[in-house]
């Protein structure tokens, strides 16, 4: 391997959408793991809507990138160099180690992942954080019910698409909001969603979803936000629940943008509305991911990953991400397994 | 007693806040109730924030009063005739009976009332729907831990009045937020409330509700939404809980007004917001009508009503009730006990 580490760091704080100039590639040589760390090679970085949050120094759960700093994300890679008790050279894991080829670490966060169980890169996709996000934001917020509607928005991305067939597995109707026709596609051929439609091109929400749904809407799970959710509140049945889960419409407006108010419909329907952090539920992710690796090995939960080679077209992959240009999982492959 | 029945009827549908020629006063003959009816004289009339959208044929939870019917609302009476087993002459009860003096029934929804317990007007207040509504959404929803921060809007109304004292005798530091400074001394001096403020001089709500939660808020209780809810969410702590109970603000616009929205703060606060109505809880009323005549037998718990005089001036007074010029429960006093 050649001595030199290539990383992006985070170069400026985006206004809106972030440019590929908000990124910087710099190279540095790759560090030598010392006593009690690992020295980690990525094999593929994970891309996901939360980092648009970390690159903004607005107030949130985790504290933000700064400028200069490498950009956060997960990766699955391969230990090259451990001097740490728990792991050894050519375990695969999976950690928080950023925008990196190479990354030291004390082993905090770092999980070992099982190769047998599924191709690597599931443990960023169905098989890791957006996937336990689909199944605790669904069955412990949303507790479908066998015969109940429920409506996925973004429901063609890494959560969204998992999400909607956890519901189906449930024996729900499930109905699916993404952006453009081969997404819809995708969600009625090949994930076997009931309905969804197109929100480009489709002019009334309301009335889509009215028909869509004709027994109403039980849970809501929502990871888009604006006008999309603004539509769902009016068509919620009794005691429905409506999860939280992302507001990718939201993250990359230069100010807020305002909305209908939504409160009223919640006394009427006696209905709730809650939002969750996937880290709120680390005690319980080897339940989930026994049973999600259950489902994917039997057949009964798809995945798909979009890929981009390089991690000098991470920036450009993730700006994608973030306009919706990918179809479930957005993954960077940095190097060979 | 005189054989005419005043009663107060819906004239016409209101835009914005009601106006005293929406409603109507009709005089029609004493009714005759028939075998399995009694006759019942009003001698206090409840006047709630639900009533506005009972005038209203926007879809709702109830149906709304038909244009020539009487006004529905709550009254306290005494059982003047009785052909009804269940019932016997002087029995005092409650029961939604309508904006009228005098009222026939099958008995549907009416239930006895023990004068001895408390004052009779307290079933209508306290130890009624308000009170009711108070405890279960509260205590419900709301899971007021010792020691946390509980802000109610609505704060000197039947309903608030009665929750932030609640919140006190649960150890929470209680925070209220009402109209007019009379009402803010009343929270104080009166009820026990730690902090209150009148929204009708504070310019800016957000700063306010910091300053007077420097903890955060735990629970917020809601009765009034529109600005003053907006201005909560921003400073919601993790996992807390709002109880939506009623938006009276929103209730007289003559159009829906946009609000900033508010879904995001719930994802970073893993927070709830769930609204209700208190006819879900009718097989534990028994339950709080203990608790709360305990708490007010022992002083723990105070109340306040304002009684208007006369079932003429009931829409007067109802249109002051929307406005916010009561404090604790509106009534009107129909006839001598």
């Amino acid at each position: 391997m050649s001595n030199i580490n290539r990383q992006i760091t985070l170069a400026s704080r985006p206004v809106g959408y972030p440019k590929v100039s908000d990124f910087k590639l710099v190279e540095s040589p790759i560090p030598t793991p010392k006593a009690g760390e690992i020295l980690v090679r990525a094999i593929y970085l994970s891309l996901d809507p939360y980092q648009r949050g970390r690159m903004s120094d607005a107030p949130s759960y985790a504290r933000p990138v700064q400028i200069g700093e490498v950009m956060t994300g997960e990766i699955v890679g391969k230990v090259m160099v451990s001097q740490h008790p728990e792991f050894k050279e050519g375990d695969i894991v999976a950690g928080l180690l950023g925008w990196q080829e190479y990354a030291v670490s004390d082993g905090t966060g770092v999980r070992k992942i099982d190769p047998t169980l599924a191709p690597i890169s599931t443990a960023l996709g169905v098989l890791g954080m957006p996937g336990m996000t689909a199944y605790f934001g669904l069955l412990d917020l949303g507790k479908p019910q066998p015969g109940e509607t429920v409506v996925v928005s973004g429901a063609a991305g890494a959560v969204g698409s998992i999400v909607g067939q956890i519901a189906k597995i449930k024996g729900c109707r499930v109905v699916g909001i993404a952006g453009g026709e081969r997404k819809v596609n995708y969600l009625l051929k090949e994930l076997g969603f009931d309905a969804a439609f197109d929100y480009k091109t489709v002019q009334n929400y309301g009335q889509k979803l009215k028909e869509l749904c004709p027994a109403g809407i039980d849970v809501y799970f929502d990871n888009v936000g604006g006008s999309i959710t603004d539509a769902v509140f009016p068509l919620i049945n009794i005691k429905a629940r409506v999860v939280i889960c992302g507001q990718i419409s939201q993250y990359n407006l230069e100010k807020p943008e305002l909305g209908p108010r939504c409160l009223r419909y919640l006394i009427m329907k006696r209905a709730r509305v809650e939002g969750f952090l996937i880290f709120d539920y680390a005690s319980r992710y080897k339940e989930a991911l026994q049973q999600l690796a259950e489902w994917v090995k039997t057949g009964k939960l798809m995945y798909h990953e979009d890929i981009a080679e390089g991690i000098e077209n991470a920036p450009e992959a993730f700006i994608g991400m973030l306009k919706g240009r990918n179809i479930g999982k957005q993954l960077v492959k940095i190097s060979e397994p």
